[in-house]
């Protein structure tokens, strides 16, 4: 006889607000492959995303409102939001007066204010937040993080060339702000995360033709450490290139988030490099971070270990973002 | 005011029967992906398998034993099964008897009769099956069909690295016929899928030290269309290239899934090829195949599409694994 | 009966001055491959270069005082040489004096002041001078460039990273001098190659521990384009990485000087490239671009052609590497 | 004041017979980058490659018939000869009489029976041979060496496929005997030297509408040791791979001779693999080979090494072509 299954040791109501393709593609599979996530409700105001959605998570409430939503689900232990900015303040702020954690895609909001308004909040009112910067959980960062610690690296660059979108979105009224706030925002917190705070910043933009943007950076941090970020949306597609180097001069690449090169520690040579490629039959969504930044945000609530970025955190990204704006404007 | 999700226009109920890794894994986030699909139940020997998964499918039955499931789930419509080969064939068989189609892992049976055994049983009861060979669904292998049609290649090669597993396993007797039923049959499938059924197979075998074996084998098609295949599972880590070659010359290669090369074909000249790579942040299931082969299945089901490779299609297969067999002992 | 052969239409009498590894391993097999060339003396003041290099080229007069060389060897027509900034100097004075063409290795000229001095000595006495560049004539940066017209390129990259030597060296009393005559103008030439001179430029650098130094550039050009350049000579081998934009958005990639990656042209798809890679039996100086700029200088010397950059071309180059220094000090 | 260089410690005068391309520019730059080689005659049938090469080898005499330049040059200790299988045979023939040494390139004769002939002929007078396969010289194939000893490599296969030439040639009057005594040549060549000599061949054939051929080979050998080789002339470019394996399962791929990659030794753990690659300015002839193969010929005159294959050597590879040729005719 068929028994249902008790409930595990740890669980917790989820709602999932926003259900794009990026919500439904990349951070549902994931949620729904944690164990104790029980997605107890999904919002989102387009029927079709909605209808979509629910068709794939049998038994959760369906809302067009989040406010309703909010309102209504009292069990709500979390909620995942993937919205546009001044939405995702919004529905944070809502749903950390109610003691909801909160996990909110990039960016978290339109300005440096809001964004600090929202970490205070957060702060006094102790709730767990983490910013969806999946390239801190990607499968080659880490394997990078492994071979050359990021706390002890000279040097680290970026190269991330998009293939848009391009132009003003989310009524920003600035093309450079949209810019800014969906590409140069993921290599920004990348290179805080391996370097920490930056002492000067430097910036200059190529504007395209055909209305793209290419922003070459520089940051200097404490003790002389340097990294140099180009950041474009004018490419076909999307490329992804970072090094760091350590003070012994070892380099590591990576290569389209697909390989890792080490150069330099070979006990076969100076011409012998170390290479990680991922499995062949690799699946799922730890490649690309989903899965980790999601995980990360879930462990921080079931047993208090550590959700980063916060909203707190957030802020320092935020400030290089509004220096580099000032400087290419 | 929230409101339960009206069913889909079609819909289907589900027993997923093997909980182990794979179907967790690989299978499970696929199917919670496909819209109409309702997991209705999900069975496993190993309670430990069965209370992990469970707590990834809210409202799912949990069973240990198949046949009270097959016995009790009325409403059952298909099951995707991910066990032993010989437990494949007898759950295969009870589930046809009632008219549920089938989508078996392979090796779907342990010997050449009992498949032959099953596909009768398969036609006489019009009932749609399906063995999973990702392969054949592999965003790779995809595009190499996009680009040279399997069906007019002149050469078709494949060389085959696992890591293991090795020796005897399945109860099979034989570490040479698990080699045959867990490694080569990949391989055998994929080049039946480009060139048919062969005229003639050669093979030869390298027995290595650690117990791992490595196969040489030569299969012949009509018109003397050509396929090399090297299997091992001495490698110490999974690799993959397959080779395909139209009568013009021009050259496909599949590098450990990863990338596709073609060659001959760039209008910049001889030295220039044309490579396809997935996007950095590719996630989920489709590069592996496994959302691939689940979404043929249960269009099949829902609207007659085609799924295969079938169980009668299978019997191909099998008969140059005995081949191979026959020639390597 | 044998017979001696004839002379060609054109010939000419070079001597090679600097006998060092690097010009009888790159500059004279090149040269005993230029029909016409006739290798009439060589020199050096080391016994053991001047022995190894003459052991290779039968019938070449061995010379250890260049002074002594130029004064002696009537029939000269133009000199190869390879030493360090002052001596190029003080050669090139003395050959231009005497009407001799001179190919100079870089840096030709230890100062600003002094290359400009030589420069209009070239001017006055109608001298054919060439500074050797050899990454202008790579093969890779010559796919580059029949890809992407450089001269329309909104972008050009380039990521230089060396395993020294670092430190000072040819008395230049500074160790960021002597990095900038032998590493960071490789990288200068190619950038003002392909973007022309530029309108700005900054830089930052990072002091390494093992006493390298890492420099990380940008240079700003009318209508905004603008190139990014990031030198170092902290590697543990020698790596080049150079990307050049359209206006439209294609990428063109040089990876390592070993293949050439062309992002947004393929008739495929998005994920599709293309991609240059030499003949596994490529063999020759042609890859480095050793024979090419030996090439152009003697065509331009027998048939009136372009040999460039000339030492006034240079100027530009030595005026950005100063204002690099005046920015790093 | 100038003065002539002495003679070297060891000096041979040479006669470089056959001045195509691939004499012309693959051995000639070799040639004179070996210390005590001195090219005293050149000899070609055609005028215009003799006026080419006489005009990079000054001071060589210059003949069209090797029959009179063998008996003029009485200085003559070896030669060099590229030219065609029947002419090899004939021109080694008169050399060996005349106690000459000789490097010739593959094939270095059109049947078994005529280099057993010439094999014996070089035994009884002592004569030092060496066929041209220089892919044994390849940078790539001396780093596999290194990481596996062919001697204990359990399996090593090689696919070979090159754009040409097709269909018969040198008078063969077969365009299967050109195939194999023009590309398998190469590949069996480098799996002997790998493996030994093997215990059974079998091979079969794809013929091209195009007039190519393509041929799947295996090699047994004792200790159940095995190649698979797949060699084509079907490409649109030349393209080469070799993968050997050691009895622990370690694999090293040598990918187009421009990459070594070493699987499963890496202290990093499974999925890092070690790989090796030129330098971005590797210039010259090692990396294919020739500078190598006449390196070695040369140090076996001057100072008694070892000169492999040599024509005695080279039987065993005739043999396995000759089987070859028997089961795909």
């Amino acid at each position: 006889m068929a028994t249902m299954q008790r409930s595990d040791p740890w669980s917790i109501d989820v709602a999932l607000i926003g259900c794009g393709d990026h919500a439904r593609l990349d951070l549902l599979p994931c949620l729904t492959q944690i164990e104790g996530v029980r997605i107890d409700a999904i919002c989102d105001t387009d029927e079709k995303h909605l209808s979509a959605t629910s068709a794939l998570v049998r038994g959760a409430l369906t809302y067009q409102d989040y406010r309703v939503l909010l309102a209504e689900r009292e069990s709500l232990g979390a909620i995942v939001v993937a919205a546009t900015p001044q939405v995702h303040s919004d529905i944070a702020g809502l749903a950390m007066a109610r003691g909801v954690h909160v996990f909110v895609e990039k960016p978290p909001a339109a300005s440096t204010p809001e964004l600090t308004r929202l970490a205070g909040m957060a702060a006094e009112k102790n709730i767990i937040t983490k910013v969806g910067h999946n390239l801190r959980h990607s499968a080659a960062y880490l394997e990078l993080c492994n071979v050359v610690d990021p706390g002890t690296a000279t040097i680290f660059d970026v190269r991330y060339i998009t293939s848009g979108p391009r132009g003003d979105r989310w009524n920003l009224n600035s093309p450079i702000r949209s810019f800014l706030l969906s590409h140069a925002i993921h290599v920004v917190d990348l290179v805080l995360h391996a370097l920490g705070e930056p002492v000067a910043v430097s910036a200059n933009a190529c504007h395209f033709e055909n209305g793209g943007l290419l922003v070459s950076g520089r940051l200097s941090f404490p003790n002389g450490r340097l990294s140099t970020i180009v950041i474009g949306d004018v490419g076909t597609s999307f490329q992804f290139d970072a090094w760091a180097m350590s003070s012994e001069g070892l380099i590591v690449h990576i290569d389209s988030l697909r390989s890792v090169w080490c150069k330099g520690l070979s006990i076969k040579g100076r011409r012998w490099s170390e290479v990680w490629t991922p499995r062949p039959l690799e699946a799922g969504h730890k490649l690309a971070g989903y899965a980790g930044e999601l995980e990360e945000f879930f462990a921080a609530i079931a047993s208090g270990g550590r959700s980063s970025p916060s909203l707190a955190e957030e802020i320092a990204t935020y400030k290089v973002i509004d220096e580099i704006h000032a400087q290419i404007q």
